[in-house]
């Protein structure tokens, strides 16, 4: 037997380095019981995989560190990036049990769909950016499971991970809640006799991975810069009334008094809020930024602004960079470009293919709504400018030695595609305006303007949250 | 006054493009009594700088999960990375008093300089690697400080706020202890008077960046390949007496089972254990190590296995990649190859400079001992390998389609630098052999030997640490 089991540990050896090299990312699952056999059968893999790119990921019970957090924080922070395996002890399955056993976030998961909505979304996404997903339950006789704690129990040394296994989930409630979870994506393998669980384990391993390759292979990626004419610009409009000069400084702190107000009343009620800015260069993003941000407490916000992405980026799954830095409960995010760079640059410039940004509204419907689902506030500005108005400013910034820095030749590059980023800008807000996370059209010719009507309009939405009002 | 400060804010905000060009890490501590002004003072600095490089890092009090780890954990992971500005609301120096006024890890820390110890020694290896490490302490008028508390106090949606300031260490506590703390690394500024303390901030900030810049540039950066002659390689020897095949397995797993049983044990005592592989290529270190972890539990421990630096790490202290996944309490953290690359192969190709290098070794020393004083075992292991054994497993590697991934040209290139290897090798062991973090160096000409011998003294080492054995 061991000279069978070699041969399928060399021949996963081979398909894994050749997943690596190709870039494929594999996401390697398993569930049981506790003394299932799933410790010895994920070292058993873990040994015959290379330590270069090869992780183990043991899932926890959620700590209360954790509950500050969206219920798939740990996994998103967690994904391996292009040719990387993860071998998940315990997973988001085990960790929706958890959720459920232990009435964690209860008054936010009532409903359980609210989390099988977020694991189906996660898996889905990945999914379609080539992660190869492979799930095995573990079974075991309950015979030979007994044995295997009454061992453990007998020798002084590990007789407390023993008692570890007893405080776990009841098995019985584990298994039916796993028994309504598991659809046909997962391998079933009996443990009961180890060496054919080695080998079934083995055989599932190299089919899946031979069908990854083969599908990878396969797979077209078509960049295609053609964009239909004829679109409308008619959201991009000039402001109707600008504020006047004298009323705008007093107008200002005083908005900036009350979010500051709101920014303790939100840590308080532990609601997170995010924020998004995108809009043409030179809108005056940075600069209403900081009039929002002005007299917050900065050890309650954070602000990410988004340059090219890290080879370790590009590496991952393109929302990962920011699913890290999605605010705990309480905290504030806010972010200067966003993933919506995805359907904006990626699209315009090629770098992602026609598959890749159109799919790319739906997986971010998908996964704002895993924040605003758990009780989050997520707030899209964006900010439209005039030609002719980022003309005048891009020539002002060249003019002026503190605001050179600003411009560069890219920002004038992108200014020959103006007509493509505002179709695609289009394009967003419309598949993107939903009702959980919604779009606000700012027009930013004046930029005093624009950014009172952010203030207000942030303002008005977390009162709603925090008390009710009614219009939100 | 507004111009003035306008005028520093625009210096200072050039002088931050200037070091982020530059790559010059740049880390800012602001430290002082709860409502000294230290949110404000920060938050303005925050809003002159570009975020695409500024961070903000909140030291908090100890969570039961900090205390897994070694002291300065927290601050080891968020280090900036080349040309990015940490702001730091509280510090490592703060972290020290949390410690003290709580009595946290008492054991550990009966003697203090554990600690002040080991943050001279974080400090000094950053700066050596041309991080600025820039100081504020903030004062501020007893009366102008109860008027800001009564402030927040007055508004019901802050009051709880105001409540959480008296949690912190007693006030009068914190200011003698940082008084023993501060020497004149620190800047002092007084808050009573806002206007001017943001102008001080700026001044020092600016003399600061200047200075930083100013030895950026005058520093030399000498890189030498030239080695002495006439080193000795008796350290590496071939094994006296080579285990009988006969024995092996048996032996093998006897010693396996006794390590798991340790491992439980450790992680029952929270003791975390580091395994250093280093070694000639083809020494057998993979095959060591797997040895090692065979029969281990992978839910407590990790192999992390040493490839080429990404741009990130490469955009970090070259210690960073390393600290970040050190073991925290009662876990085993395997290094395939580890930071002692910046004495062999950094050394070796010019990756790192004479100086870089040469100071390296007090450094990794320093690092060691981080973890060791806090109760960590530190074990490292020198496979030493015959030249001509190396060859001929080479050769083997070459004809084995299953090996044949593990053979490039840059294993024959490195091949040829032999001697200058050998000579690192040999400086390394001399000059890294400590009493906390020893050196073990294992004849590997003898696979099976070689394991034997890791496996033994791995044992030998974790009992005496466990039950303070004499030999230890």
């Amino acid at each position: 037997m061991n000279q069978k089991i070699e041969q399928l540990r060399l021949k996963a050896a081979e398909l894994t380095r050749h997943t690596h090299e190709l870039g494929i990312p594999v996401m390697i699952v398993f569930e049981g019981v506790p003394a299932s056999g799933k410790t010895r059968l994920t070292n058993e893999l873990l040994l015959t995989l290379d330590a270069k790119y090869s992780h183990f990921i043991a899932t926890k019970p959620p700590s209360d560190f954790d509950l500050r957090y969206q219920f798939l924080q740990n996994f998103w922070n967690t994904l391996p990036s292009k040719g990387h395996i993860n071998i998940y002890f315990r997973s988001w399955y085990s960790h929706f049990i958890d959720y459920r056993v232990h009435e964690l976030k209860k008054s936010i998961f009532q409903n359980s769909t609210v989390m099988t909505e977020a694991i189906q979304n996660f898996e889905d996404m990945l999914m379609a950016d080539q992660h190869e997903i492979i799930k095995f339950y573990i079974e075991i006789n309950e015979e030979k499971r007994q044995e295997h704690i009454e061992q453990m129990k007998a020798n002084p040394l590990t007789n407390w991970k023993a008692q570890e296994y007893e405080q776990f989930i009841p098995k019985a409630q584990y298994e039916a809640m796993m028994s309504e979870l598991m659809d046909d994506s997962f391998k079933v393998i009996d443990y009961t006799h180890r060496a054919a669980a080695i080998e079934q384990m083995y055989r599932y391993l190299i089919k899946r991975l031979e069908k990854a390759i083969d599908n990878y292979e396969k797979r077209e990626r078509v960049i295609d810069g053609q964009f239909t004419p004829g679109f409308t610009t008619t959201r991009f409009q000039k402001p109707e009334t600008k504020i006047k000069k004298s009323e705008y400084d007093a107008l200002v702190e005083e908005l900036q008094l009350r979010l500051r107000e709101l920014q303790f009343a939100l840590y308080e009620r532990k609601i997170p809020l995010v924020l998004v800015y995108e809009g043409m260069d030179a809108a005056g993003k940075g600069g209403n930024i900081k009039r929002v941000r002005e007299l917050l407490d900065p050890t309650g916000y954070a602000v990410t602004a988004i340059s090219a992405p890290t080879d370790v980026e590009l590496n991952h799954h393109y929302l990962w960079r920011f699913a890290t830095v999605m605010p705990k409960s309480g905290h504030i995010s806010i972010f200067d470009r966003s993933w919506y760079g995805r359907v904006l640059v990626e699209r315009v410039e090629g770098f992602a293919s026609q598959d890749e940004w159109s799919r790319a509204y739906d997986e971010i419907n998908a996964f704002e709504k895993m924040w605003t689902d758990e009780g989050a506030i997520v707030l899209k500005f964006f900010l439209s400018l005039d030609k002719e108005e980022q003309l005048k400013r891009f020539k002002a910034r060249e003019e002026d030695k503190n605001k050179q820095w600003k411009i560069t030749d890219e920002d004038w590059r992108n200014r020959e595609k103006w007509d493509l980023y505002v179709e695609a800008s289009d394009d967003m807000i419309e598949k993107t305006n939903t009702s959980y996370a919604p779009w606000l059209v700012v027009p930013a010719d004046h930029k005093k303007t624009a950014r009172i009507q952010v203030l207000k309009y942030i303002i008005k939405k977390c009162e709603a949250k925090l008390w009710g009002v009614k219009d939100y």
